[in-house]
């Protein structure tokens, strides 16, 4: 049974760890490039490095970069004036060079993500959407663009988001590998990750649209407990551009795309609102990697 | 008093550290930059980084590197894959994470240097010989050229020397200052450095080789002890490269530049075989400041 996941960061990388302990199934992950980004000169592809850690079991407490991480070069970086803001560990560090020095040589994206998988001893495919440079951006209230994560780190999701843009999407193809494993896919499963700011830069390569608006099994994973994100912006986000609130919002999100959306026990009220989409309502609390697997489990119908 | 110091690695390094600690002198150092390499798509520039680290009083224990340094990226570069025999600690790859992003950015290397200089609390002006690529090659038995740090660091200085090369050094021009600081200086050393390995270099930026040329006072300390570097393949890549053994060898690669030689007492002996230049024989052992202190006051007659 071939299984595609479509991820964002922290909550689609808890998903594929658990989908990942279903070993009836073959898996492969499909992550978020919009949130890439230059640091120190460094290409970090946080929700790929988010994924991978999260299935090799060596993320940190927070979700992202490594656990037992030190951050030696990160304070020293400070001493010469640079913004050291973006947290990045030393392990996680050695990563993104070792990234970067190959990008630089030519190397895509998708074949260095291969490498770290490898290294780092995940089993499951994990593909970045595009090889290309997309670049998720975010209008203020004041009608400024700024980065995604100008408005994520440095900003600390404080701003308002009026807009939302993918630059780089429109021109954008899928990572080899990306189409031919959603076209083989029994079943594809969009994580709970936040609708717009981590799923719809993955739409935005048009070729990975198409292809999930042509699947005909696709089931989204609501990142929603009781109408709001459990970390992080997503509700608030929703709401600014336009969505309704709650699990409409996010069927809404993924209008055209999905036949069934998964939500969490205590929104399910948000059902009688639905009715374009099927509904399962259970437990969708995966913090721990055997709920996960109990949540794929049972939207796999196993 | 204005002194200009024309410096390598550890030895140069050490130098500038004794003059530093002389009150009355105001001092520039003018550093090699033919040994700066690619690593992991970092710009290291080893000998800048040592004179600075050096008179910070940071270096390594082995005069290169951080004192204290963790080696955490380095080793988990591995992990990749990626060929780590070219030791970056933490902290070093700090420095040079920033330095990197900023030539990325266009700042001229010699601005970086001065930054990362402040930083770390130096008051000694560094400039680098160019802000221009210049890159010393050399030419194995075989007739083979390699890089400087191939040839140093990663098949760690084995090979014969047969010839030597300073790549854009035609082309190259002097960083801001260079030619200002020793028109200027009542008295320019060069330190004990390689002469070939290190020094030459320098001299293959024209502009600073007619300097030098045109200087009434210049003065090279011999990295020779007995004839033989203290470490290094000083006195082996002179004799491949045709230049006549012990301090003879040190003052031919000299040639037009120097009046004065300074020796070891243990090679007092080269004295009656030198007689183009002044000889001052002493002590020049200096591998604590207070020794390359006191060296310097010798020179200058303080």
């Amino acid at each position: 049974m071939n299984v595609v996941e479509i991820s964002g960061g922290v909550g689609g990388a808890r998903m594929a760890a658990g989908l990942a302990r279903l070993s009836v199934i073959d898996l492969t992950i499909v992550v978020n490039v919009g949130d890439d980004e230059e640091i120190h000169g460094l290409h970090v592809s946080p929700d790929i490095d988010t994924v991978i850690y999260t299935l090799a079991g060596v993320q940190g407490p927070q979700g992202w970069g490594r656990v037992d991480d030190t951050f030696t070069v990160n304070t020293e970086l400070a001493r010469f004036g640079a913004d050291n803001t973006f947290l990045l560990g030393d392990l996680d560090l050695g990563l993104n060079l070792f990234r970067t020095d190959r990008l630089t040589n030519g190397a895509p994206l998708s074949t260095v993500t291969g490498q770290i998988a490898k290294a780092l001893d995940v089993g499951t495919t994990v593909l970045p959407a595009s090889d290309d440079r997309l670049r998720t951006e975010l209008m203020k209230a004041d009608g400024e663009w700024i980065g995604f994560q100008e408005y994520f780190v440095l900003r600390q999701h404080r701003d308002v988001v009026a807009d939302i843009r993918f630059a780089g999407g429109t021109s954008a193809t899928p990572a080899p590998g990306v189409i031919e494993s959603i076209n083989r896919a029994d079943l594809v499963v969009i994580g709970p990750s936040n609708p717009p700011l981590s799923i719809w830069p993955i739409l935005a390569v048009g070729e990975v649209r198409e292809a999930l608006v042509s699947h005909p099994r696709v089931i989204a994973v609501s990142p929603l407990f009781g109408g709001k994100a459990l970390k992080g912006p997503a509700d608030r986000v929703m709401a600014s551009l336009g969505l309704p609130p709650g699990n409409v919002g996010v069927v809404q999100a993924y209008e055209e795309i999905i036949n069934t959306v998964v939500i969490d026990s205590d929104d399910r009220a948000d059902v009688d609102n639905i009715d374009n989409v099927d509904v399962m309502v259970t437990d969708t609390r995966i913090s721990k990697p055997e709920q996960a697997e109990r949540l794929g489990r049972e939207m796999l119908g196993l």
